[in-house]
């Protein structure tokens, strides 16, 4: 997993030999983090479709709440259990099966171009994807690209996302006193944990509305276009609700403007929070250190770097000086693409195909990824649809995905390419 | 350690061999926790002075902060090491050496009545010394008690202790959904971890002034007799400022301010909070659950027991009722002595001897303890006196004990004694 380093090569090859398999000349390029898996098979004559997809997984802990093992592959239930089972290998393993599929439909050959980008840091912010793009740039051209997940909704209906939110992570850590102190000192040592909880509580209001100053500055108000889908997007958050065990979303949010909040704001999240005593039983300890993580979740035109800096102002100006402020990764840039693209509109045709049900065109997901530099550098039109559905628990245990949406995801896949390439079936 | 539950048959063993060795008559008293080490030898015509310590210890965590295992005694630079070298296996050690000597001194025999009660649950609140006390109310008659801890302070001056403060210690926990979410779902799923930093970060504001409803009601006034001692007191916030590396105390207090706080205001303390992602590197998570750990120290006359109640309301109140409360441990009521008692003036008396300096009289220890069913059941004058200095590090890694200490503190528990006694040195 990226987070910790560990396995990156191992799981860089194992992917590479699949693109090999499928055709394709496969390199893996050296980053200054993890390795990056491309692979490319052009066809003369036809468009190219790039996949951007990535190997490395979210840490599996806390591995008690699990099922089974994380990290073999359990299926029970007409599901698939395992630690990247939707985020992302098995999304990264529809796309292979969906190209086989199409060599099988067409004569045994690919129709279309294929460019893969498979990268290991997708889970810490991809911080080599950037400049990965910039070097890469004349290598990556392509007609439109198929993003690293997608899927159904709490109802089962097909979305096809066109938007990512940015993000910036940071490490906070405070020290008040040399080492820890007898908790009967607390009249007169400052206690670390305190001063972080207090640093953390004064970032938002108990709705999720961050209070740092100038934080919604740059905030682009939704096109026409995009508040429009936004407001005919079905509900979710009922099942959502049942599914994940929550009585009431922040605000109250309902409907559509669950739908806004989730698509459209910005957020700051607390990641983890520890400091002192935490085993059983009681210690009396005042605690001299304390650490957390966020992350900021941002939307257009809401630039990371600018964000961190008006946490560190925040901090200074609140009394929590002694809050020491590092950015964890380097951070993404928050990105959309036109939803009335006519490469947008193919897919949604393609989607509501294979599901038998229109497909829900969402601006943006909550979630982020390195879409800038592919829309906003490469330009290329991306769409993203995938295997992934509401109660796939994505970065928690038993991490899941279900065989009936690897089917009619694998094949929307299928028919979103053939219509790019203007194909017709068995043709 | 009395947290874990480990080792408390061994260590009550050890500590009963102890006292039978110095020809007490031992038993082993079983309670609802950790047995009682009960000793006992009267002698006619003399006073009984009541010894109070107990044989557990403080959790040793974090292991990796100590300079040597924690549970091998290590001698270095004048100093033992180890986890209870002052809290409070050096202090028993201390006393049980001290009745060896007044042996020595008087002929081979102990020239007062002795009494011990050796518990194993005083650094989880002591929950079974009230009832332990009431039980053996006829069998713990004594003229005087010499408590558990006590030494020097910063500036190596001896301090004689009459007080201390009452304790209560709740274990917050709270959940915002069924398992962890991805934090994308930010904008509109409740964060545990944030919820539980603004509860604890709403208890009080940054220079540790309570701001739970009432908690300040039952504060009694100091009288005139212990205001007198709290601003006589000397200086020692610059030494220990130095000492545990703090810049500034809270409220930047210092000089009798400093004393005044630590010995008669009532505080909250966090021990510890923890949720979420703690490891290397980032995960972004939306925490589902979190929990932390409180300890009040109150002064008379709060009540524990409403106190807690008063939490409860203040987290009712401030829109953290999904925080749930959970008293860890029986709590303990603040207690004070009468600081010009006789018994305690003759104390203070053998100090200066000992030490060739006043001895400095303390109200209030910021610490707590059992100190209640003794002064207010048995009704027994109790004065705090020992080995202890002002960077052992009770309850830290490193805690440790000079030989100096050892050799003053034992030889000033001496001569109280025989102050008590109406004895003369060597008769």
């Amino acid at each position: 997993m990226a987070a910790e380093g560990r396995a990156q090569g191992e799981a860089a090859e194992s992917v590479a030999a699949e693109l090999r398999e499928l055709g394709l000349a496969v390199e893996v390029h050296p980053t200054d983090g993890a390795p990056v898996v491309f692979a490319e098979r052009r066809v003369p004559g036809a468009p190219t479709v790039l996949f951007y997809n990535h190997y490395d997984v979210q840490p599996a802990d806390p591995l008690e709440a699990w099922t089974a093992d994380p990290f073999t592959l359990d299926e029970r239930d007409g599901k698939l259990f395992g630690r990247g089972a939707t985020d992302d290998k098995g999304q990264l393993a529809s796309r292979v099966v969906a190209l086989e599929w199409l060599k099988r439909r067409h004569g045994g050959e690919l129709p279309v171009g294929v460019v893969f980008v498979v990268e290991g840091e997708e889970e810490v912010g991809s911080p080599n994807m950037a400049p990965y793009v910039t070097a890469m740039r004349d290598r990556l051209r392509a007609d439109a690209c198929v993003w690293e997940f997608g899927g159904v909704d709490a109802h089962d209906r097909p979305h096809l996302v066109s938007g990512l939110k940015g993000i910036a992570t940071v490490d906070l850590s405070v020290r008040t006193a040399d080492y820890d102190q007898h908790s009967g000192l607390g009249p007169v040592v400052q206690n670390a944990v305190w001063l972080m909880a207090a640093a953390v509580a004064s970032l938002r209001d108990a709705e999720g509305r961050v209070l740092i100053d100038g934080f919604y500055d740059r905030v682009r108000p939704a096109t026409e276009r995009e508040a429009h889908y936004v407001a005919v997007a079905p509900r979710e958050d009922d099942v959502v609700a049942r599914q994940i065990g929550v009585e009431r979303f922040l605000a109250g949010a309902t409907g559509s403007e669950w739908q806004r909040r989730l698509q459209l704001e910005p957020v700051v999240n607390v990641n983890g929070l520890h400091g002192g005593y935490g085993g059983p039983g009681m210690k009396t300890v005042l605690p001299a250190s304390a650490t957390a993580k966020l992350d900021f979740r941002l939307v257009p035109d809401q630039d990371p770097e600018e964000v961190v800096g008006l946490l560190r102002a925040h901090l200074d100006r609140h009394g929590f000086g002694a809050v020491e402020t590092r950015l964890a990764e380097r951070p993404e840039h928050p990105s959309r693409v036109d939803p009335d693209h006519p490469w947008v509109r193919h897919a949604a045709a393609a989607l509501e195909e294979a599901y038998g049900t229109p497909a829900i065109v969402t601006i943006s997901s909550g979630g982020s990824g390195p879409l800038s530099p592919f829309v906003d550098e490469l330009g290329v039109p991306v769409i993203m649809i995938g295997v992934g559905y509401a109660e796939g628990r994505a970065h928690a245990p038993d991490e899941n995905v279900r065989w009936s949406d690897v089917e009619r995801g694998t094949y929307a896949t299928v028919r979103t390419i053939e219509r790019w390439a203007g194909l017709t079936p068995d043709g």
